[in-house]
């Protein structure tokens, strides 16, 4: 997986994604990370990127010109490829976890961040083909919810996780919030451990847990129990028994 | 505004969150941010703080006491202060702009960042008040999130933006998204700013601006149009006549 990030601050994304996890997919080449300074594509004696609003208002908006040059020459860099470009805007499609499954099978992914106030329109309907957003809420910038999306589809791609992170099991499989987890000591602070994930019976753990799962999406999301399409009769029977 | 984040990452919360505008209201004092090593509270000699989970499963689980004990030392460092203690997770309430809105109003909040398979729950339920999730997706860590909720709550901040940032009129002014921008030059690439924008008039401008975030919203988030209460009689018509 190759992504390729068009910011004004690529040290953000730099230091955003050597971390952890992707720092590790970084180093052993299994994701690489390409970040294009757009403020490099100015036309402008003093590099400036952005200008006022036509039509007036606050705030500052980033012109065409430099955005849709840095695209250009990432294309001319990789003759024959093709490439998705995301624009992160709270003006886009809510990003979720089946979105990012999808997003993980591509070989290229541009992302492009805004500033201030958003890009000219212009440089968007040249480059852009999907708008996202990753929740209901403003921030300063795009390098945050790259480096979000970027986190969400690296650990999806074949090897980024080892064994001890597998992915299998992860929170909205079958799309149900996962159980609560312990591990050593059995006593802290006078709370016990569960006493039945001290018991070996491993079908009672998984019964367990399940339930678990089941109680806590009900609490906190019921939403995602509406027509789950994963919840099975015995899950049925004992939502409406407790 | 005092920002504390529990993390075992926490050169990943100082370098994003010291970039741009967030960075500007650090050094200008109207933020405060204080990242505290959950591994310096390790009671093991190797500075573990993970270990497997109990019942078994992929992964590992952060251990209870280190994050019991670094949160004890915030709170005695901090003597008489009440703090929220926010846990990062996909088991949460999702995260909105009214939420941001909310908990900019706090003097101090602490974010708590899991990491592998999550955080013992015994040390959840000694000290987290608040369960929020920045979206359905699942991330590698508690740290992007932190800095995403930071970097919205941090925006709403009194003099955290100068007069050219304003946030009155962000996207999800109204519960519509924002109307597209344009900036110089009059003509890019054979596309000109739509006109109306040139005109300097100001009330056909904000008519216009209001009927493009009316159909953004209605192409992209029709969701947001139900039941929303900022529509005027003005707005009604003009969706139901185009």
């Amino acid at each position: 997986m190759n992504f390729h990030v068009l910011t004004l601050f690529p040290e953000m994304i730099e230091s955003g994604f050597h971390t952890s996890i992707t720092g590790r997919a970084l180093e052993n080449g299994t994701i690489a990370l390409d970040t294009i300074n757009i403020r490099d594509y100015s036309a402008n004696k003093h590099m400036r990127v952005d200008d006022y609003p036509y039509g007036g208002g606050a705030g500052m908006v980033m012109q065409a010109e430099p955005v849709h040059r840095a695209y250009k020459e990432l294309c001319e860099k990789y003759i024959g490829r093709s490439f998705r470009v995301i624009y992160l805007t709270p003006q886009g499609s809510v990003f979720t976890q089946s979105m990012a499954e999808e997003l993980a099978r591509e070989e290229d992914l541009v992302f492009l961040c805004g500033h201030y106030e958003g890009i000219d329109e212009r440089a968007l309907e040249l480059i852009v083909t999907d708008y996202i957003s990753i929740g209901d809420y403003v921030l300063t910038g795009g390098e945050l919810p790259a480096l979000v999306m970027m986190d969400a589809i690296a650990r999806l791609v074949p090897q980024v996780l080892n064994n001890k992170e597998s992915a299998q099991f992860d929170s909205f499989h079958d799309n149900l919030l996962e159980y609560p987890q312990y591990t050593r000591p059995e006593e802290y602070m006078g709370m016990r451990v569960p006493e039945i994930l001290l018991s070996g019976h491993h079908a009672k753990i998984e019964e367990w847990r399940r339930q678990q799962s089941l109680r806590r999406t009900r609490e906190r999301r019921p939403d995602l129990l509406q027509n789950n399409p994963y919840l099975t009769e015995k899950d049925k029977r004992y939502l409406q028994d407790t």
